[in-house]
């Protein structure tokens, strides 16, 4: 194990630690190094807070480097001992910029752990499930019931990338997205599947290039007509055909990564549900 | 829309701002404020960035208040000239901690954009749309096919939880999750479904108070069967005897977030593809 790394980062919080990891991530992406990452979630007694210290200052030693210790903690005591105990190199997202931001507000921050507090009498949370039921429902044409609830419609050739899209703009986002194939049929009709018409604004196509495409199908149906490139192409062109007749705004999901497709989308669509 | 919120937050990023937002939703959940919050994604220029100072400056002047700015942006330039010009409160998070990392890592950060470079040919990336392919065609017991292929295989009563954690768990860890119902079947058969008995190391329960779930059943079917508080207490107590008969590892879903739920899973379970 030691091998394959050199240095260890440690993401400490009293919640999920989701923060602190996605943060740290992004951080050490700036750097040409691959460390160990190691989370520890739901620090929020004293205790948990001795054994942190003793785990981080064990792999000091193993591996003579400061580990980088990541922390969200919001009660004091914990990162108390945590600060004043470890051998790493601390770096406490939530004082650095809490600190600051009281001076400016003029308000005390309340110390209070995680956002995700009462999820069963929260209103945002119940929303989130039903987006994620919706979207559920909704995927790959599935449904045409209660399209005017959807916040966001997807249109695409099969494996365009409209079902991790959808997956991630209810998950991420509360949005109710459907997601519709584009399939030979609504080519030769030359028009837009006649239940989403009344959407219109809110449709948002995705596009691909043909021959991704093709080698995304061909992992799935090997050999298969479905898979051929000729076909991809073909598919492809008529797609987008049909979505500049139809004045339908896309993006090409080809070097794309869900969440830059997920934020384009929002963008562009703007859903009611998201202005505050 | 000014008589709601007091102050404006904005999260400026070269990417998505994804990371941005979610850091400083983290930070801002320790005040009792309720501000706007508008993120700006993919600042990649200098002229977006000339932009961005004068909406900045404009919300500073409508609102009489420092808008609180948090940056995560790898373009020095960029960076500068919001910096320079902006009449905000400037909190650049990843300046912040990347200048102390490179003199402890001993290397200088790279100022790349992103993490998600090359999705097309990321191996990270491909697997994480398999992931959730494979999580969605095991979704709700549709599929016993390669459960040796699962990371994380969930059970429990309908609409306790198992299929938003398996496609968060697929989403954000890229993990394959297999989910199956508990049904009265297994109940009266006294045993695990026969084909999830060879993967029980793999295996994670999902539980919920009746109460709760009878609330949530009511919103689907409202008045049935299924949703009767009597029957969702006489569902709950047969899984739950059931799972500690067979040894599997259960938590109640019931004051928690999927993000909570997902973590502890992983804590539980610690899928091999994980560990590194």
């Amino acid at each position: 194990m030691l091998a394959t790394h050199t240095r260890t980062v440690f993401y400490i919080s009293d919640g999920t630690g989701i923060t602190a990891e996605t943060f740290g991530n992004a951080i050490l992406a700036q750097f040409d190094i691959r460390p160990r990452h190691v989370r520890l979630p739901f620090i929020d007694t004293e205790d948990k807070a001795h054994q942190v210290v003793r785990q981080i200052n064990h792999t000091a030693e193993l591996e003579g480097k400061k580990p980088i210790v990541f922390t969200t903690l919001v009660n004091m005591s914990v990162l108390k001992i945590i600060e004043d105990g470890c051998r790493g190199m601390l770096l406490d997202m939530f004082g650095t910029f809490i600190r600051p931001l009281e001076s400016e507000l003029g308000v005390k921050s309340h110390h209070r752990v995680g956002r995700f507090s009462d999820i069963s009498v929260s209103k945002e949370y119940s929303d989130r499930i039903e987006a994620i039921n919706f979207s559920l429902d909704h995927d790959d044409g599935q449904s045409h019931r209660d399209l005017s609830g959807a916040d966001v419609i997807l249109i695409g050739v099969s494996r365009s990338g409209k079902t991790p899209t959808s997956l991630y703009l209810a998950m991420q986002c509360g949005l109710k997205v459907a997601n519709y194939p584009l399939i030979p049929e609504d080519f030769e009709r030359r028009q837009l599947p006649p239940a989403l018409v009344p959407h219109r604004k809110k449709i948002f196509g995705l596009t691909i290039d043909p021959q991704r495409l093709s080698q995304i199908r061909n992992e799935r149906r090997p050999g298969s007509r479905y898979a051929d490139l000729v076909n991809c192409r073909n598919e492809v062109a008529e797609a987008e055909a049909m979505m500049r007749r139809s004045g339908i705004r896309w993006l090409s999901t080809t070097t794309k990564s869900i969440e830059e497709i997920a934020t384009t989308i929002l963008q562009e669509v703007r859903p009611e549900r998201l202005q505050y």
